[in-house]
């Protein structure tokens, strides 16, 4: 195998094409307030930029993250070789403070920005990409509900690479039910709170990386509520901060372990020991107790967004590394002669399954692509309508549609990026089995993010527990309406009429599938709900990737007409048409098909006793 | 973790089951000539020791095998601590041998015997299980179409244990595409022939189980044919075998390199140089040149089963440490209590969703075991009409049955194997990604089946290419007709009529994409059979399993009407009806979309320019 195939590889034009041609940000954010510093070049500097630096620094960290992983020492985790000298270069080109603040040293970017710089470092290395995207998250969180003496001290030295952060919420005993958490606290008379407790899976809780880390801690105050709504949210640095902001002496945070994994070795995931000594200082988020949990949801929507788009990376560098091996490796015949043994051996690119594979991949990571940077230009066009002020109609649309598709973008970019991980191997065949060439790895490294950060099952029914019903439906209506505007337009599109009407059937299959579910809501059927809410975010997905499919497909149809013959966007512009109708022609039907099975409202997983799953 | 959660698991009662209830098979082969020494007693004794084995012996080396993996020193493989003790048992407990041939040292039992002595093996050690497998079928092949010599020589000593076996088909250049095989042989003055070329992946290629391991090995013979047709099969031991049957000098065949691979890593796979120093020497299998391609299909096929009953055994060990963990593990509350922050704590299997996912699980697994086994049982039905005598008719009919299941239980119960232990990591949550438990490696380890012996396209090549239009279609259509029998007489059923009739509608359904297949070869549409081919072999086997799921929970009704009260087959009883109807309310429905998608006949995948995939 050659170097070469192992290199991290990424679609700049169709980043452009979304950027610049779908989302049409140069109109929509660039050169408005609050982005007003920010203009097409310095955009595609990036795209450049970044890019370079996820082939040339953190790439070739990747297997070896994977192979060495992380080890503890003394109460020390020390991260792979490598990793150290990465981090210092990725602050100095200043990747993870484009969309900070410029009061924190950031650059204002528009969020878009951040979502290009996550999927190259998650793409090209995803246990890498996790310490800077934790530290990135505590320091957005700090800044959105800290004291002024927080914002002060925390979100500068997190921007600048000077500290790691994480985000301490699960415990042994619970999970996904975080409201079980026992960690507690106790009022100390200088006003600050002494931490005891176990915090376990806990993504860098230690590391080599930074002089200190900045744990954010749920933690249950004597005498508060039981559930999420008695925890409050506490910073505990791992080493105690002296008036000057100088690192001192250890906390009392202690590294129980770290965890070996399937995958993402090269992240360390720790079991913390919050106060074994009784000398763990915390000091309270904001100025209000017992608001811990929704303090904690202003980072997690931030990271769950992240983990949609380090499943869009992964997915993505594993397509474009199957790609690179169907074009290069040499077996069988073409089809047209595949009675004629002494016909001549073509690249397996030529192969209808292995373009079925490659086109199926395409379709997913495009569309996926099209719409997690589609939720992020909506977070931006936020920050647009509200810098322009009075424009409140426009800012609860885009807001509803990020409230909306945040779940959906983590748990389906995860779930199909674990799907498009499984056909890049198989794409390969036995060689994808092996180490010598990436997508194993990637497909290990993909496996854990269906799971963090709110499983997706958790995710499923964040978007029909509340999502579905929030504002009245209004954020649901107006996607609803979105496509079905959509279709109206196209229904009669001379290359994609058939799949855009298509489209709105399955939307209108959707539709009854969110009637449905309301109605087992307030009709007291309530355990239908999580029965079939994996099902529901699956169709929506699904859904609103085709649209994003076909309005691309449609949008590169424009562009290609106008395109000079021999112009090399002519197949690049094919390519996305082949995509929709790809992903429209074989994905579409199975919504209707999900929509007449959620409508059969089966009750068999909890009808059946539990003696009855087996008698082992 | 306790050390039990990490215990191999096994589901006699269901193996049961599908052997006296479903499969009847105390009627149909024990006592019967050929089986004739084979009763009732004899077979739950295997089932119940199998089955100690597989806990007490090969399970608790399956994690090891993973950690410790293969090491290649001078030129020899060593297997992971354990497995030389463990193969000795093995053949001491004669659990390899009891269908082989009596002359051979075997026991003459039933294949279905093999199959659930292959299902233990593989669900509790998936790479030492490949070990014995390959040896088997070497001594299988050597006994179909050996010479008499060969027949004398060689199965008994593999049967026992003492030499192991290979098959040697794949090269660097050729993969899928056997035919391109460069590996050569001449022909020498005494009749035998000097081997030379390089073999990879070579399961089991070396190892320190055995004191010689029996290469099967495709070369060409110079002037032969281009393709599968001009290879003739070798036998090409490890070291030279003396008159007398001792096991002599080196061979000239040399171990390059083991592979280091996403999983099986106790099992060796190798590269394999023969003849580097021009002493390599093999011997035709059987008295014919270039009839190697057919004589490997020998071993092939029975090798497809077995890797199907690696999928099941896997996919199986998983579900129930899935469920043992979802019995265990509690977290969060029950979901009438939702709202209430400190209602007790419950078992995770009381949660809606890991239900759904567990009966998922069952439904899979369960129905996987009764068609792999129902294809074990028409082998057995052949042998039991020849042994008869004089019914033409049985014999074409179960043949059929063979040829047409052996493509769809490899390609489905592997695919299949996959998501299963997808769904068992979700199941665990986080904790399923650690390797503290079991299910991560399982689901690195399944990820091969899909591949090697024939990936799942070929499988489908196979079916829709070979299969289906055999002797005229006949077991395709005796296929279809046993499904409509089966619902003709079940429409109506009290407990699972609706569900029968969806089984006829979406049998119906394959019936149409069938002729629409052949359609495409006789209409000189070849290219379209590959796009479809993956689609149709997974329409086919859901509905196969729907039907032996829908037909275990008949039976099963049966069988609890006529319980005592307490009898604690209630609860399997109805976990049967249970599995079956939620496959058949949520796969069925799919089948039929499937169905629209393969008749839409979408052809973008060979439609897009080579360009179009990416401009990387």
């Amino acid at each position: 195998m050659s170097q070469a195939q192992n290199r991290y590889k990424a679609d700049l034009r169709d980043v452009r094409f979304v950027l610049f041609e779908l989302l049409r940000m140069q109109d929509t954010l660039l050169g408005k307030a609050p982005f007003a510093a920010w203009g097409r070049d310095e955009v595609d500097m990036v795209v450049t930029e970044v890019d370079r630096f996820a082939r040339e620094v953190a790439g070739p960290l990747n297997a070896i993250g994977d192979r060495v992983g992380c080890r503890l020492e003394n109460g020390q985790v020390f991260t792979p070789p490598g990793f150290k000298e990465a981090w210092v270069r990725l602050y100095q080109d200043g990747w993870k403070s484009l969309c900070a603040q410029e009061e924190h040293g950031g650059q204002g970017a528009p969020f878009l920005m951040h979502a290009l710089v996550e999927e190259a470092l998650a793409g090209s290395n995803s246990s890498f990409s996790m310490y800077p995207g934790l530290s990135y998250g505590v320091a957005e969180l700090l800044h959105a509900v800290g004291t002024p003496a927080q914002k002060a001290r925390y979100p500068r030295r997190l921007h600048a690479g000077e500290w790691g952060g994480t985000m301490c919420l699960t415990e042994p005993q619970a999970g996904s039910d975080v409201g079980a958490a026992k960690t507690h606290a106790t009022r100390l008379p200088d006003g600050s709170y002494a931490i005891r407790g176990t915090k376990i899976f806990i993504s860098g809780g230690d590391h080599d990386l930074t002089e200190n880390v900045i744990h954010l801690v749920l933690a249950r105050i004597a005498g508060a509520a039981p559930g999420t709504k008695g925890l409050s949210l506490f910073i505990v640095p791992k080493r105690r901060i002296g008036a000057d902001g100088s690192s001192g002496a250890s906390n009392d945070v202690a590294v129980g372990s770290i965890e070996h994994k399937m995958g993402i070795n090269g992240s360390a995931t720790c079991v913390l020991n919050f106060g074994e000594n009784d000398a763990c200082v915390g000091e309270l988020v904001g100025t209000v107790e017992h608001a811990g949990m929704s303090q904690m949801f202003k980072m997690m929507n931030g990271a769950r967004i992240g983990v949609a788009l380090q499943g869009l990376g992964v997915a993505s560098a594993a397509y474009l590394s199957a790609l690179e091996y169907a074009r290069e490796r040499k077996q069988g015949a073409h089809i047209s002669q595949w009675k004629d043994p002494s016909a001549p051996r073509v690249a397996i690119l030529q192969h209808p399954d292995v373009r079925r594979m490659l086109l199926d991949m395409k379709a997913r990571v495009e569309g996926i692509r099209a719409l997690i940077f589609g939720l992020a230009h909506h977070m931006d066009c936020v920050a647009v309508a509200l810098a322009a002020g009075n424009d409140d109609a426009k800012v609860a649309y885009h807001r509803g549609q990020v409230d909306l598709l945040t779940p959906i973008v983590k748990a389906y970019a995860t779930d199909q990026s674990f799907r498009v991980c499984e056909t890049a191997i198989q794409t390969y065949g036995g060689h994808g089995y092996l180490k010598d060439h990436p997508v194993e790895q990637y497909c290990r490294d993909s496996k854990i993010l269906a799971i963090y950060e709110g499983t997706n099952h958790i995710q499923a029914m964040d978007l029909v527990g509340r999502k579905l019903a929030q504002e009245g439906g209004a954020p649901l209506k107006a996607f609803l309406a979105d496509i079905g505007n959509f279709v109206a337009a196209h229904g009669q599109h001379a290359e994609l009429g058939p799949e855009v009407v298509a489209l709105g059937r399955a939307s209108e299959s959707l539709t009854g599938a969110a009637m449905r579910l309301l109605g087992w809501f307030h009709g007291g059927r309530i355990q239908m709900v999580p029965l079939a809410a994996n099902r529901f975010l699956e169709m929506m997905a699904e859904v609103a990737v085709a649209w994003k499919l076909l309005e691309s497909a449609h949008i590169a149809g424009l562009a290609k007409a106008s395109l000079a013959d021999g112009h090399p966007d002519h197949d690049f512009y094919t390519g996305k048409r082949a995509a929709a109708l790809y992903y429209a022609r074989n994905v579409l039907p199975g919504v209707e098909a999900k929509a007449k099975i959620l409508a059969a409202e089966d009750t068999s997983p909890i009808d059946l006793p539990d003696a009855a799953f087996a008698t082992v």
